[in-house]
């Protein structure tokens, strides 16, 4: 591979410079790709046509110049493909049309197959041949908890109370659903790791709706158990809001964690002693001046320091980010570490 | 007064058992609140009649059992008097027809008066007269940071991506702004207290969505100046999310920090050893049968141990809670803390 530093700094091995990518650096902010997802109709039809997610998957990599492609998808694929279908509405994000209640409702989703989303794996494969060995690619999937919350919900929601009444009043059910899914994920991420992704990521995007003993029981357990699951390629947890669970983190059989920006650097260090770091400028940061992307880029390096680090904003891109302030976080990253493992 | 656990408590002064209270009491969950909202056509009315507001406070005192009432009425009531008036839509929230973006906005708001605010001191003083010395009236008011993110977001946000703009593009501005709410908020809290109320308490909702760093430079300074401004009765500082503030709070010069139910017992006790703590049952535990709600109520009851404690829950009441089950989480409050007390 030509650019193996993102791959490098995931096993903590020395790398000239800190490696940079962003959470939703495919799509959003790119001209580029709104011309694509213009021609492709809606945002389903591009997810499920191998040449153009490939396509977006790419763009990033050219354009802004990240040491790292990240496959364009959502984490709603898998609920679909274990028998719940979702829609993406304009300006209104997921939703479901049929939500799951009951254990009727559980009995009649399946455990899906890595086969079952071969329009992934097809746009994987693309997109590593298209990519011929300049970065590696990342494949992701939604952590069992996060995934859970949309199949109660149908969407998002503000408290997530209907997820959560779940938990309290029947947690058996709860458990039988994160069973299912959680299978679902092992084959997913096995099948995009055959494919060719070169690392994973798992988004627990409702992390931090639950309480720090509820989130022991049902989602880090779930979470351990992909991670064991999976050993062919390193392995990154990003749980937004789970600050309280640093701490058991530091055990997840994984190599890196994400942090948001939430989370302050100088603790999460010393709570997670044992792991790569990515993360964690708030994305907001980028609504600045140059001079003020610069100044933030810079603090942060500074901030992690010589711990084992993987540069990216502490959540994904805002729509209306522009991208000249991404290229600037992204080539000071660049520049500014390279100068600080010079000296 | 007749019952005056909870400001014993506050005070850190001995009591007999733990004091209890939950936040959005008044409303939401009780059928004799939907009665008289259903009459008053709509929440502002409700808000701007003293006998409304009134009658609606004091109702959970009765029905419920808990040790304080708490003024029925809005954060937003704030921005209302400085100039930028709200409106409360059915199922969606509260809306600013108009928002703050320039220099020129700011300029136009003034710094609101006690007086402005005549409609809220009336209902304040209606209620002391009804509860008779009965149990303490609860004041409060918005945290700065909190109601200046609705002032340049015009209502609620997944990212509140605008508010924080302002913070990384003009922190000037923000400040001046921030100033401006800050000193209308001292005034309408010693008006409150001229009023009746026994105890105050500040609301930061949207705490959590701040950087550590932005936190104290953009909401913790301001609380800080209205805690130092306010001598008058016990005060109350709940940052929902702002678990990384922690140990700053613990200097606040204010009694009671509020703890949401993210933020574990045993660590929030180590990291505020000065305060008082409030809080913290996760509003979902309610959702429970009633032998979970008392399992959970005495659980929390148990971490707080011998720490000085104020029980309510870690969030407001979600509107689809059963009466009965907030009925259990008092009663057990009430019953367990004594039992452990004697023995």
């Amino acid at each position: 591979m030509q650019n193996d530093i993102l791959l490098r700094a995931a096993l903590n091995k020395p790398t000239s410079r800190t490696p940079v990518w962003l959470m939703r650096q495919a799509g959003r902010i790119l001209p580029e790709y709104r011309k694509v997802r213009e021609a492709a109709g809606d945002f389903k039809t591009l997810v499920t046509t191998p040449e153009l997610a490939a396509e977006v998957t790419i763009q990033p990599v050219d354009i802004l110049g990240v040491d790292a492609a990240i496959i364009f998808s959502d984490i709603l694929v898998i609920p679909e493909a274990m028998g719940l279908p979702y829609e993406m509405e304009e300006r209104k994000g997921p939703v479901f049309p049929k939500v799951v209640s009951s254990q009727t409702d559980i009995n009649s989703l399946r455990i899906s197959q890595a086969e079952d989303l071969q329009y992934v794996l097809e746009a994987i494969k693309l997109t590593k041949q298209q990519l011929n060995g300049h970065v590696p690619l990342i494949g992701f999937a939604g952590a069992p908890w996060t995934i859970f919350s949309y199949m109660i919900e149908g969407g998002g929601s503000k408290t997530f109370s209907k997820a959560k009444k779940m938990l309290y009043t029947n947690p058996e059910l709860a458990h039988q659903l994160l069973d299912k899914i959680t299978q679902s994920t092992i084959n997913y991420l096995k099948g995009q790791i055959a494919a060719g992704a070169d690392l994973i990521q798992l988004f627990d995007s409702w992390a931090g709706i639950l309480s720090p003993e509820q989130y022991q029981e049902f989602s880090l357990r779930y979470i351990q158990q992909i991670c064991e699951a999976i050993n062919e390629v390193p392995k990154t947890v990003f749980a937004k809001g789970a600050f309280f669970a640093r701490a058991e983190m530091n055990a997840l059989p994984c190599q890196v964690i994400g942090l948001d920006w939430n989370m302050d650097i100088e603790e999460s260090k010393r709570m997670l002693p044992n792991k790569v770091l990515q993360g964690n400028l708030d994305p907001c940061a980028l609504y600045g001046s140059l001079d003020d992307v610069r100044r933030e880029t810079k603090k942060m390096i500074d901030a992690f320091g010589s711990h084992p680090h993987i540069a990216n904003l502490g959540h994904g891109l805002y729509p209306d980010t522009e991208v000249d302030k991404v290229k600037c976080f992204i080539d000071t990253v660049k520049e500014y570490s390279a100068l600080r493992s010079k000296n």
